[in-house]
């Protein structure tokens, strides 16, 4: 079972004033771009997997999705998630993503939002979510990109001109990773790119669009402190599709 | 047109006593795991964008390839080339690459390592490469890890922790990179691994294989250099189809 940092105190309390859970989509500089990898809602039925306070839930119903399901490990999560929303198609359950089971062609699309990462096992998920999809059906996720959770210390450093510079080690090394982020210790796992892609390919999904996200210099100009996520890639959104 | 550096005589004296120039493709240690990503050669025609020596046009005739067209800007390359091959089956060519233009469907495979780094607009060679494709016919390459090339000062760090550490920044800033390696301002073009797969994906191609070469620990135990490979990605291999 994967690590449920997400149900202890310390780390829930930090994480729920994350601007992009009390202030929703909007405060994620990466929605515009993960948004727009989407396909049409209307009368669709979705699975978000990780689906936190169910933000991207209830977008997408309100967009004409069908139903949406969400699934979290975290009870604080689907409390608030269910709380949070007064609409009979919307449906949270918690659920562990290494343990994954859903029904068989059942879904037009599934999403999910900065929780791969986490999971053990991403063949197995993999399968799990391409026979879940109805044929035809669209995968859209994003992660943190591995080159953001490769190194021992993840921490900025200074080049030699001063510039900023984001260290890279150990990437061929997959496998956990142990960061202090709210807590310490949060498990993660590392996986090469190449193995995210060539994985979903295996698992029977036909590749559709690879973006490593940076803030575009408009997002900038607004948000100086965004400037450095130009400086390495932080984040990974793919969107995929189960063969007709 | 692109820069042509190997035909600069300083450049040439170097990249020429390579091993894997002197010695052929058993000196690249990524050799194997690209070898891996080829389809079976027998009766093909192939097509080996930045062929430079013909190692690998040698190997892909000498496999059953019934045609190899090797193509390369440098005339010191396939003078070279033309020199140490024997065989009317396997032709060279001088051609840019940036200015390629080649017969369509045509071929069963493309096949470039190395090369397409030194690419200023990869989109329209993707569509080249894809129109002289036959259909269900293979592109297979490799190139530069943009994780290796994007920063301003791409030189080992040290980290804290003493450990071999690799810098990025810069790494949403696509465009050129000039970089000493046996002249001083080698020319080369910084794209996202997302922009490179994502154009194979626009131009038509459907994504087989995307490996991040990391070398075995076995080939560590032979070759003890090459640790530090595993703790950066150097070097992008891919395989794609163009669909039947």
């Amino acid at each position: 079972m994967a690590q449920n940092i997400y149900d202890t105190a310390e780390f829930f309390a930090g994480y729920s004033q994350l601007p992009r859970q009390t202030k929703g989509l909007d405060a994620a500089p990466e929605w515009p771009a993960l948004r727009s990898l989407l396909p049409p809602m209307q009368g669709r039925h979705v699975v978000d997997l990780g689906c936190g306070f169910g933000w991207a839930s209830r977008w997408m119903r309100a967009q004409g999705a069908a139903s949406v399901l969400g699934l979290d490990l975290s009870q604080n999560m689907i409390a608030r998630a269910r709380a949070d929303t007064h609409d009979e198609a919307i449906q949270y359950r918690i659920a562990d993503l290494d343990a994954l089971s859903l029904p068989a062609a059942t879904f037009d699309l599934v999403f999910s939002a900065l929780a791969f990462h986490y999971v053990r096992d991403f063949a197995r998920l993999a399968h799990t979510m391409h026979e879940a999809l109805l044929p035809g059906g669209a995968l859209v996720f994003s992660i943190e990109h591995p080159i953001f959770m490769a190194a021992t210390h993840p921490h900025w450093l200074a080049d030699v001109d001063g510039r900023k510079t984001w260290p890279v080690n150990q990437y061929a090394d997959e496998g956990e990773r142990r960061t202090d982020w709210f807590a310490p210790g949060v498990l993660k796992y590392h996986r090469m790119l190449g193995t995210t892609l060539t994985t979903l390919i295996h698992a029977g999904f036909a590749l559709r669009c690879v973006e490593e996200y940076a803030p575009s210099h408009a997002q900038i100009a607004q948000t100086p402190e965004l400037a450095e996520e130009r400086e390495r890639p932080m984040m990974l959104l793919v969107s995929a599709r189960r063969l007709p």
